[in-house]
């Protein structure tokens, strides 16, 4: 950690903090210039409050060196993370692919779609049965109802699910999820994060809107510091000032984050961009630069869904991706070699 | 509402569509152009949904004519909401001004404080007891030991007192509490503002880091259309490319929401800044741009503050400033009259 | 278009609106609802000044349906347009790899740059004489002289060049370069855009920090309505929040072009992420995603390069990854037939 | 400046990059970490390139202490710069009013409109004679007519006048405007702020829709490098992902720039909003947060305007919004006393 200092620094201020920082075990490397004096801080910095010392008067800007996440972090745990959901697994050279409409709707509708995507290849099937809605008077979501019609399409299929948790008061509801999803207006609910970091299951968390790389990893942080150590990063766009496309798919996301971390990465084109149009080659895109996986919506009536139907793909679509996907995987894996 | 269609629609999904919408109520008005068809529907759009619609095949685009929100909608209710807590008023011409420490920390501290900012002119005790931070290494506040010292500083001072939940378990520790704060990164936590719908105390909503004017207002409304009509909306800075200032403060939201609602209207400029000179000139801002109040940070030992230090005025500043607040607003009165 | 009017519209304004609009042939076809009436409009609509009309006292929204460009629009102009530069083509299937370092800096820099780039598959050279830097101290470039370098090294190679023009006064030191670049800061330089209109070469046009699809298709358009046809488009990256990254790159703008526009996409993975790591892995994504052609900054000292060094590829690393794009390429030829 | 080695940085790499800092007479202090090297640079480090430090394969970061800008430094010219125009001044504690259309029309529309903007307290004359569209189909100014308009206007009413250069070209037919004006779009279009440093009017820079502070105060350097310090900044709003108004204007930005450097600054609250009921709280919150004046657009006939109409302020109103600034900012100085 750096700590730069205001021209002419009260001595006795100076002193205090250096007293203060050599108590906590911290080394301290002074470079002493002309106009402004720089302390160089070596040492366990992590466990350092930035904004504490930033309030300090004598002080006049704190940078951090070192990044503010350790389970999280790839230097010290230099091995890919790889989760085991069912017989898939998501992370270490695999492409997942979890695919399912974007609400619940009916049993005759999950089961169909989760039976089409199956057969396309996908390993995981997606459905929201809690749904975060803008508005009030939009549709919700079926809740435990959706759930138990997850669980059917699951028996029937095999295929392990993901769906998304809006509360910590719905955990128990969540005994049959394979994966729980934290959406991107929950990513900074701190207290769902602690609770989900708390219990066994995988744990996938959408980056916020307008959250950082390093925001983010911190809200995995919440997750693994408390002993679940299964999260997986999902990138489902970022909000910029383009409209066109509902958010701007931030695909530089995968290889920063694989510098960054060693935890999966999956890429949410349907939500991302908000236009079927756009799903596919956005997908393609993502595979090409190295993501573990997919999160698709494909539902087998977008016409008539019930949330979120612009950029839903029909089945057949699915089908054509899913192919298109998973050659352009294996030829990936021939040029590695 | 307007529905674009593309070019050359099949005509039986138009006729479908024309008949869903006419069985709703909707009157439709034709436009045909030589290379695009105008759908103009009137009546109570509110209750369509417009990503249904813009899913259907033959549509190319739909636009909202009218707000999607109707209890937080001046047009509805052209009287401004004034909201009463304890023996002072947010709203209706008064400057409220909510001060006090960014976490309660003893209950030295907290009294100190809420004398301090009492004696200045503020009129009410902010203080957090539950502090969303990005790190779960920080301090996390005292929770419900920081509501009981609230609750001292009230009894010792009359300031009602203002702080924030992070979760709708927390609630029952808000029964003495004067308004519920929920904060920017709880802003679309729709469980939460329907249970703060449910009951009676006030409720301030933050403005979400990325959140446009109307998805502050829909989260407004979450809460209206539960039955509690007490809401305040709290601008705090969004999130721009600008990294100089922690976010940018939009301060056009005070006209903006004037015009758009009947709510009272909050500015922090304290958060939204992050940095401690620059809270007096973008209060004195907000009070000659219209704001019905002012939530600022005050501590009597910022430099040993738990959290969010920089920003954070010494009590002698903010006696300086709340003097020039209040002399601002009533010099302002005299020219209206 | 449709004009959103205020609810009881004086009728004398209405009538001289309705005048106005008819006799520029436009037709009206009007939808009276209770709170609003809507007015959709039919007919040469592009050449309405949606601000005119949206300062109208009665108006209270302007909407537009068609695309405020002709030329550069793919619904007037269905096929792809290729561009034939020297003996190698843009656009049309192919794949264009442009490279070379960010500035041109001595005879025998540029010449082995060009050499070992076109071994490796390069189809132009790219490099700059003319530098927009953000501080008038850093190194401005070598101007007249570097492009007299880059004509040397065209020579040598028989590659293209592409530079970049920072004024309409520099135009005639531009004769022997085959594409002349506006830059992301000049992308809205509008006197520069018509003078480049006004004559016969190549232009590619970056993409405006912050500019929307359509601004940007605008510019281009500014060139096309001036007569020259031959527009390249190429995305470096937009500003966001996030600052690990120099700038966001937005890869939805190739799918989204390529509805929009007939003409060639190129993606500049170097400028928009500011680090070299980051260059393959989102160059793979380009290519995956459909781009015409990628811009890759390559240097064979990026260590004493005069600016922009960080995201630089060395000549190895360039020869690893065009060898990887241009099988990439292919594979995905074979799987569209 | 700190720079931040790799962990283990090779030996002979790291020397020589220590001998290349010391023939520059740069001091470095270096403190070693169990994880991390840091180098602390002292000197005359503003003539570092800290690319060409960031590219060297053992340099983790570079962060830069010192701004990178010198004349238009508060720290190193402390006194507040004030312009001269006529017999006006520019900062110093007065207010300055520059009011007039967007676009010059006619001779009656530009005389009548700065007879009355006179009347009302205006101290300048704006109007637009080169005019920057989106569109090449949209009205582009009078150009050089346009100015000759605007001069007729400042003999007749002694206003000096303000207008945008759009080009170098154009500069010989600024030789009676008062000050030149460089909008947005071209805020780093560096040939242009050169030849405007090179000459001796009074430059007004406008900010760039998405530039920093930094960026904006580096344009202003360019400028003042090549020999003319009078530089006005006006802030117009920065681009941001509401929708609602224009642009997002940044307030903070007046005590920003007072504390970083002497220049004067100036508010537009009709282009930042786009919104005329927006213009007269945002100028009201403006004077509070101590500007050192005001561009407001006024028009006589905004329903005719050929640009830019929707947030013009008609002459009765600007009269009135004018008597509440200059009484707001008697108020604000009777305070300071």
């Amino acid at each position: 950690m750096i700590v730069v200092l205001k021209p002419n620094p009260n001595k006795e201020q100076l002193e205090s903090l250096l007293n203060w920082l050599q108590d906590k075990g911290i080394q301290i490397h002074t470079s002493i210039g002309m106009s402004q004096t720089i302390l160089g801080l070596v040492g366990e910095t992590s466990s350092l409050d930035t904004d504490l010392i930033a309030a300090l008067d004598i002080v006049e800007d704190v940078k951090r060196v070192q990044e503010p996440y350790k389970n999280a972090n790839r230097k010290f745990h230099p091995e890919d993370t790889v989760i085991t959901v069912g017989n898939t697994q998501i992370g270490g050279g695999t492409l997942t692919l979890m695919a399912g409409p974007c609400s619940v709707e009916t049993e005759a509708q999950i089961i169909e779609v989760a039976k089409d995507v199956k057969a396309s290849g996908a390993t995981m099937l997606r459905g929201g049965a809690f749904k975060p809605r803008t508005s009030p008077y939009s549709f919700q979501g079926l809740g435990a109802d959706g759930i138990e019609l997850l669980k059917l399409a699951k028996q029937e299929t095999g295929l392990p699910i993901v769906t998304e948790i809006m509360d910590a008061s719905q955990l128990p509801l969540f005994k049959d999820v394979d994966v729980i999803q934290v959406g991107a207006r929950n990513m900074q609910n701190f207290n769902l994060l602690k609770v989900l970091g708390a219990q066994e299951k995988p744990v996938m968390i959408k980056r916020g809107m307008s959250s950082t790389y390093e925001e983010w990893l911190m809200s995995a942080e919440y997750v693994m510091s408390k002993g679940n150590e299964n999260v997986i990063l999902c990138e489902r766009g970022i909000r910029s000032f383009e409209t066109y496309t509902r958010n701007t798919l931030d695909l530089a996301a995968i290889p920063v984050l694989r510098k960054l971390t060693h935890l999966p990465i999956i890429i949410d084109p349907s939500h991302a961009t908000g236009k079927s149009f756009l799903v596919a080659p956005l997908a393609m895109s993502a595979v090409a630069g190295g993501a573990d996986g997919l999160l698709i919506e494909v539902h087998n009536d977008p016409e008539h869904a019930l949330c979120d139907g612009p950029q839903s793909l029909r089945p057949e679509a699915f089908d054509k991706l899913a192919h298109k996907l998973l050659s352009l995987h294996a030829f990936l894996k021939t040029q590695e070699a």
